[in-house]
This record gives structure tokens, sequence and C-alpha cells, in this order.
């Protein structure tokens, strides 16, 4: 034992849970796949919490832009409290859940059932409230996560939408290029956590600051969530996510100088739009501290820590390597301000919420 | 001139715009009513930004909760940046926007129609490029508005929401009882108001910290995130919106000793869930300063600042008044800390986001 924290070692091990994954979870995806297929449903809807939550949001950009499909984040408590369920019979529901034992998100994926919708389960642990509630289950097989702040089953229920992605794209249009792409991953995803050394060692660019703001757009808008999530919880950092264009409608009046910004920027679509739009200007001339994480050497050198990405990742899978450096920030910055990041306060791995 | 604020005047305007309204809505929200009866959406998808999202947010419990039609916010950036809207042929598409300006929220009312779903812009301003956009117009008539934090636009655009709900209902089961219910409203509003001066001056419960919570669910989720982003866009608080069941995962870790926190809690099945739940014993354990908006006695004895909310309002229509209290205070604050609530710094009235 070298002290290493539970959370920085399951941050470790993402790469084998992707390799895993990606043996395992084929089958099951395009089985899913080819059900969705037949299915055709004019809705997809997502139940999650937390990190998983965050998750989801990946899959509204994921669904949307690769197959046009629109997606809605459930509402629990229309299921559960108010029992007023929706109409979702035509939907693919989907829960996402590390334990699959929040009774809230079990309500949604069981409602759907019983209205005739497609289920599925996305879960660590398929013998779970969740696992039994849904028809289908893509189990993500990354071994007990033990840090109360999740990070391989993160970056599972991303590689899990992305495994049924690359399916949907078989079964729907009969190409099978997205699995080159999925393939390359846990490779990328390992040099990604070979660098997280150089990011721990700048964690004093945050140290100071009570607040932060971390930005992201469009498949990278759940990277923001998931890193303001994580430096909440293991840092007590008021981190707060926003796309860059929310952020302009008004929370901007929170950009005091020197307040740490955190912006996640692989190229994109949506950097194309940004580009020409006065963001960076803004971040310099209110002098916040700048953190860019991004393959753009042009963002980058406009950055006090620039953390650069691989090249070569699709941006429909960027979200998968762009995570992994704020991860790494959040695990030294909660140990370099004294805090546990294993064990957050008040916090337990499995919340039940109705 | 008394020194009053435009924001203090225009929270005050509010009962006389929601009367205008009355009158003035009923008339199109029925027209609108029997063309979405006839068009039978299978999905209602509204776009927005800032506190119209926030509205947006209201109406993913209304419309779910009394017509069971399950509601999505738009991913804007998929229908501008990325090019690949997804397929919302039937779907009811809804634009919100005080200005009716930006591109984003134009973008995704314009490929609605092209698409062939029935669509919709609430707006102040008829005569903008969304107001162009759409098939449908529901204005607002609340009169200009010149503080850059929206008041009076938001509970306008909160009461076209109910309106076009009771219109809902009136043509899809011949009954008229929530045009009652609406018909009191502003009395209600204006009674709210009135007791504005009695939260003033309780402002130094919140004036030392630059963080805070906002909780609320439900129907109320929105009034959290619309009194979180007037806390930070006028005293620039770090103010985090949460369900309580979305804070129980993760976000907790953020509750320090001596914590203001905002409970938005009006009578409601939400409400019967989390009495049971540790929520107040939480509070009270890390000695949050608790400010209670509700109508409940039992809740209210356990906040340092409670404010009392007018009985008799049906929890679907409790969104109009339990936000004002919370208006009040966050104009309030701002003076206190010396800001002009008017000109938030970095901020204009209109925004135009891509």
């Amino acid at each position: 034992m070298t002290g290493q924290t539970l959370f920085r070692r399951e941050i470790e091990e993402q790469p084998r849970v992707l390799e895993s994954l990606l043996g395992s979870g084929r089958g099951p995806a395009q089985a899913i796949a080819r059900a969705v297929a037949a299915f055709a449903p004019n809705l997809v809807l997502i139940a999650a919490r937390g990190s998983s939550d965050n998750a989801a949001r990946y899959a509204q950009y994921l669904f949307g832009n690769r197959h046009r499909m629109p997606v809605a984040l459930a509402t629990p408590s229309l299921f559960g409290a108010y029992q007023t369920p929706p109409r979702i019979d035509s939907a693919w529901v989907i829960g996402v859940s590390q334990s699959g034992q929040s009774p809230d998100v079990v309500e949604v994926v069981a409602e759907g059932r019983r209205q005739g919708a497609l289920t599925l389960a996305i879960t660590n642990t398929p013998d779970s409230p969740l696992g039994r509630a849904a028809e289908w289950t893509l189990p993500l097989g990354a071994g007990s996560e033990q840090a109360v702040a999740a990070s391989k089953t993160y970056l599972a229920q991303l590689f899990a939408f992305s495994l049924l992605s690359a399916a949907l794209e078989s079964a729907q249009q009969g190409s099978f290029g997205a699995w080159e792409e999925l393939r390359r991953i846990p490779a990328l995803v390992e040099q990604t956590v070979r660098r997280c050394e150089s990011v721990e060692q700048a964690v004093s660019l945050f140290a100071e600051s009570s607040s932060a703001l971390v930005l992201g757009r469009g498949y990278n808008y759940s990277t923001a969530f998931e890193l303001a999530l994580k430096l909440k919880e293991t840092c007590q950092v008021w981190a707060q996510p926003y796309s860059p264009a929310d952020f302009l409608h008004g929370p901007l009046a929170l950009l005091t100088k020197g307040l740490p910004v955190l912006w996640v920027a692989p190229s994109s679509p949506v950097l194309q739009v940004e580009e020409g739009a006065p963001l960076l200007q803004l971040l310099e001339a209110r002098d916040a501290r700048r953190m860019v994480i991004s393959d753009r050497p042009e963002l980058l050198g406009r950055a006090q820590l620039a953390v650069p990405l691989p090249a070569g990742v699709p941006e429909w899978l960027s979200p998968l390597s762009a995570v992994l450096p704020g991860q790494c920030f959040a695990e030294a910055l909660a140990r370099h301000k004294g805090l546990d990041p294993d064990r957050p306060p008040g916090l337990t791995k499995v919340t039940r919420t109705r």
C-alpha cells in the first residue's frame, strides 16, 4: 500500500474496465439495438441521479446527434410522489444506476414496462431492483467501486451508451465503422491516465478559491456536469457547470477577477461557433484562472493550465478521455486541501431517494 | 422617484401583468389548445435560455402531471452547431423568450416547423424572429421589462403555461374548473407582494455568505432554479438549485455549518415524501441558516426566516406565488451588498447565443 486513495486507484482502473466492457458488452448491446430498431421508439427517456445523470446527458447528444432520436431526462417525482406518469408507451426507457438501488429510478423503468415501453437497465449490479425491473440489461462489469465519488462506473456508463450507439448504427444502417473507433478508446484513455501527474502538480491554481466555473457544450456538456460534481463532492468547491451559451444568460455575473474556470473544449462543431463568440476574451479580460482541456493548440496556448488531450479521438467519444484529467485534478485537489476524496462528509455510496 | 429600483418596480407590477394576461391570453390559449388536441403530439419539446428555461421546467411538471405529456428540454446545439436535429415531426415545439431574439431558440422552433411539428412562441415580443418562426404565438403583454434580471416576464411565462393547461383541460375533457383557480391568482400574487417588506428586513441572514443552496422539487423545481439564478445575477451569490433528491446524491458535501439554505416548500405530494426523509433534521444538524417559503406551519416553525405563503393556492399554480418572496429577497440583498440589482456586471437585457 502506497497510501494511494481508492478514488485514484479506481481512476487508474478505467482503461481495463473499458477493455473488458468492449468484450462483454458488444453482444448485449447488439441484441438491445436490434430490439430498439424493431420497436422504433418515438422518444428516449432516461432516469438517473448524480453521476449517472451526467452519463444520461451524454446520451442526449449521442442519440440526438448520431441517431436523430429526441432524448428526455425523466422527472422521477411525476412517477413516484405525484403518481401521474406521462404516457411513455412508445418510448425507449433507460434507467442508469451504479447500484441499481434508487427507488425513484426503478419506478420510472417499472412504469415504462407496465405501459409497454422498451426498457433497459444500465447498471453495475444486474441483480438489483433496477436490473429486475427492466426487460433488458446492459451490465457494466466494472467491479466493486469503493470510493464514494464515482469514476470507473461513470466511464463505463458512457462506454455502455457508446456501445449501444455503435450497435444501433450497425442495426439501422448496416455500417460497422463505429466499432473500429470504439476499439481504440481503452488505449487512448490509458494514455490520458498516464498524463495525470502533470495535472496534479497544478492544483494550486484552484486551491485558494471556494468556487469555480466548469464550461462545456454539446457532447461535453456531460463532462462539465460530471467534473463540477467531482469538485463539489470531493473538494467542497462550489463548482457550477454551464454551457457557454447558458452561462452568458445570467450567470456571467459570477465571473469575478481570479475565478478558476475549467473549460472542457475538445474539437467540435460547437467550438466553431464559440470561436467567433467572446468567451476567451471575456475570461482573459476578467483575469479568470483558465484551465483548458482540449486537443486544440490555439486554445491551450491561452490557458494558465493547459491539459492536452490525445489526438485521434472522434468527438462522439471525446467525453471518455476529456473527463479523465478532471478526475485526477479533483482527487489531487482534495488531498491538497486536506480532505479525504474517498469519504466526502455525509455521503454514502448508495443513495436511496424517492 | 423614490429611488426604487426598476427590478423592484417590475416585481410590484406582476399582479397587474397577470390580470391583463388573464384577459388577453385566454382566447389565444384556447385556439392553441384546440390545435394541440387535434394534433395529439407524442412529445412536448421546449427551447429556452435563462429565466425562460426555468419557466420551461415548470411546464415539464405541469404538462406531465395534468396532461400526462412527456416534456423534453431542447438541446439547441443539436439544431444549430451540429446541424443534426432530432426527429420531432410529431412534437409540440415551444420556444420561450422574453425578447424572441436568441438565435438558438429560434432555430429549434424553425426546425420544428420545417418538420411539420406544431410550433408555438411564448414571447413578450410577438414581432420578433421567434414570433415569426412559430405557427402560433402567445404574447405575454407584460410591457417593456427594463431591469436585466427578469421578474414580470418570468411570471407571465408561468401564467401563459397555466392558461394553456386550463385550455387543454377544457379542450380535452370539457372541464372548466381550472379557469376558476386561475382567476384568483392575480389577487393572491398581490397579497404576496404586499408581504415583501418582512422578507427584506431579514437579508442579513444571507448577507455574510458568498454561497447558498436553493431547494425545491416537483412543480417548484422551477422556483428553485429561478431563485438561484436571481441570487447569482443580482447578488453575485453562488446559489445552487437542487431537488432534495438530487442534493443527497453528492452535493450534500457542500452543506457546511451556517450555510444559507432556501427551501421552497408549498404543500405538495413531493413534500409528503420528504417529510419522512431526513432533510430538515440534516439542515438543523449542520446548523444551516434556513429560509423556508411554505404554507405549512410545521415547516415554517423550523426556519430562521419563515416566509408564509397565502393559503388557497393549488399546487399547480404555486410557483406563481412561491417565487415572489425570493424575488424581493434577492432585490433587497443586492442593495444591502451595495450592488445595483438593475445592472448586474457584464450582462445585457438581450443575450443572443447560438
